[in-house]
């Protein structure tokens, strides 16, 4: 077992989240299901259908040796519009040419069944970057493209996680980081002096504090993260104390 | 009138939402609202509670000259709680102090209402970075800052909406961006290749293609974005011509 701790970038590719039209879906249960397999996603970024921010935002997060990270997602554009230009943009990130492959043809081929159904657009999606490997789409036959440790996804949410579940085993991560919760009607103000206690107390739990406003009432939920159990389930407790001590009958404890 | 275009950066600061416990409902409402007042928001970073990250990000999405951005948003961070970093990491980034200041406090106290409920970690939202200026917070008394060209809000969305509309009518912009759509029951791949066309006659319009995949069904929304209205209703009726005669009798125009 290693201590090395796996982390990721995601890609958010489209100008449909910046402009507000679409609402982002993919982000939570990339982040979730890396963390089920011991990766931490770091640093989620969205950026427009631009060739050169493309290139230049891969090329930034997939440099290892200088702040980049282990794992890539990228996440939109590989559909068989015009705008649909992850692939080729990623293939210059990495310097190589987009080429007509046989394997990703012939699932195109299986998925639309006739030749004469694969027109010029929809055959966009049988080029692949020169040494990428397909990542199988059993929803709509076009494949996501893995090519180094990028990993090039569809944005549609279902299709995302068929890809992203395909994706998973396959890679290599650390510990999970184990999340706990209590959750109170309390104004976080009120719990911060007695939580900085607390968090003082265990170096290997961090404790995170989020309000919440709903109604025209405050409540908070304090979420410890950690790798040792004993240890966070020692936080817990007495997260739930404190809580209990400033007047909190129910703490709801996740 | 200035041809200029006005672009923004948002940066969301949480380790909640890079671990997929929380769902960010921040971006569509600053995305729309800034479009209103002509302001381009053209890139989000998610990161974490680390303050040499926010430093960084930070001075990097504000520096106009190198690749940044005439305003920069940040949400989350300014709380109570000992995970609240956001206001001196960022008074950090622009290499300046925290300061107790008289109207941050005088702020506290009309909403906490007598000094004995004003704790240490309360007082510690009355901390300001040196030059900053208040953004008011009708909502629970802590306020916002703006310092340079950055704006510190909340994370809590009721919150951070209420800032933002504080902050939204003093900011600068150009033309406004008009979406229309049109949107039809039809995989884009059959689009694909009329949409081009349609793309390829409009020098000042920008056709995005959004599918969407629901109960088993794949639909397309066709989103045409431009600041000429006549180009963007001639397009508008192209497309729509283009996916009747694809088959879809009743398009979606919006």
């Amino acid at each position: 077992m290693t201590d090395k701790v796996f982390t990721a970038a995601l890609i958010i590719i489209g100008d449909e989240i910046l402009s507000g039209r679409t609402q982002d879906k993919n982000t939570a249960y990339i982040a979730e299901n890396l963390n089920k397999i011991g990766v931490r996603l770091m640093e989620v970024r969205v950026i427009p259908d631009d060739r050169q921010k493309i290139i230049d935002t891969v090329n930034e997060m997939r440099d290892t040796e200088n702040g980049g990270h282990d794992y890539v997602f990228t996440t939109g554009g590989i559909g068989p519009t015009h705008d649909d230009i992850t692939a080729e943009s990623i293939a210059a990130a990495f310097g190589v040419e987009l080429e007509l492959r046989d394997d990703a043809y012939a699932e195109l081929l299986a998925y639309y069944k006739d030749e004469s159904e694969i027109t010029e657009s929809r055959k966009k999606m049988a080029y692949i970057p020169k040494g990428g490997e397909l990542i199988d789409n059993p929803v709509s036959g076009a494949p996501g493209i893995k090519i180094g440790n990028v990993f090039i996804m569809a944005g549609v949410p279902r299709i995302m996680q068929s890809m992203f579940d395909a994706v998973a085993p396959t890679l290599k991560g650390g510990k999970s980081v184990i999340s706990r919760s209590v959750t109170a009607d309390l104004p976080e103000s009120i719990i911060a002096d007695g939580l900085a206690v607390v968090q003082n107390n265990y170096d290997d739990v961090s404790i995170g504090s989020y309000p919440k406003y709903q109604n025209g009432k405050f409540g908070t939920s304090l979420v410890m993260r950690g790798i040792n159990e004993d240890s966070l389930e020692k936080a817990v407790n007495d997260v739930a104390e404190l809580v209990k001590s400033l007047g909190e009958d129910n703490p709801i404890i996740a």
